[in-house]
């Protein structure tokens, strides 16, 4: 089958959180043209819930969007680091609690159409207070929220990122039985 | 409330599909660091349905990823251009159908971490056969695909884009019986 095939690659950026470069394809029909893609670490998006069947869900200011967002938690894995101990290391530094069972429930690209970040899905339980502290969380605000509410929420466009939204979905009609 | 603010902003790159800047931030506590914000036009994605149940799903090549994707129809919306309007044309584009029903089901921010993007979530149903040319959809491939196979190929991940997820799943689990 005839393939789009990356000519060259140019970088533009390379930042904290994001590189930019810009690729030279040819398209099967032998066209040329370019596209500009934002290279970002891998992350864990983590459902985590506490013994009462709460959702532990983050509100916070969104530079990028201008606002707050009510979100699962999140982050970055570190180069070389493990995705589960980046679970129990994002779920220390922005909820406070370690999670005593982390399990692998799914897991997807976030914006393939311009971005290399892939989000490895896990639910998390069994959580004890066991703080970390890290920068760029200090204006997180935990939400624990009753994982029944959570089908209205999303309806409603209370909790509306893609990555919540999948996982939470994906663990409640395609998981939940199963973990 | 104490507030994370911008005290300034620095656009690095202005591309065809994306705008990269860096913002410097004023975090509540008083320390500054940077955000670093991808900016891509607001976007349609869309649950699309024949007659026959089938959802229209697209298989093409992702420069940003490397590999082939199975996802839904999205694209972006143009300068001015009603959402609807955007539906219309991606799915004559991309799938050669013009649906004759098109309804918002929802909607998420792609990746609000970093990128400003928005998904506006469409059903497009009632498909006749109308194609529209355009450019950079020329190796996208149709995959009409049952309905009732959707969550099997979510909970698999044949289908493993967070817009798609989330959107077939929104629309499965959420909005199916109100539309």
């Amino acid at each position: 089958m005839a393939e789009t095939k990356t000519v060259s690659s140019e970088t533009i950026f390379t930042g904290r959180a994001v590189k930019l470069r810009v690729d030279t394809v040819q398209t099967p029909s032998g066209r040329r043209t370019t596209r500009e893609v934002v290279e970002h670490a891998d992350c864990v998006a983590i459902v985590a819930l506490d013994a009462n069947q709460n959702v532990i869900l983050e509100r916070q200011f969104r530079e990028a969007i201008g606002k707050e967002l009510l979100e699962i938690p999140a982050g970055g894995i570190d180069p070389g680091e493990d995705p589960v101990a980046a679970v129990k290391r994002e779920m220390q530094e922005e909820t406070g609690f370690l999670p005593q069972r982390v399990k692998r429930i799914g897991g997807f690209y976030s914006t393939p159409g311009y971005t290399t970040e892939y989000l490895y899905l896990y639910l998390a339980t069994d959580l004890v207070p066991s703080p970390l502290e890290a920068e760029d969380t200090e204006s997180i605000r935990l939400v624990p929220t009753p994982l029944s509410e959570i089908p209205n929420m999303i309806a409603s466009g209370a909790i509306c990122d893609a990555k919540s939204i999948a996982g939470l979905l994906a663990y409640i009609y395609l998981k939940k039985e199963h973990v």
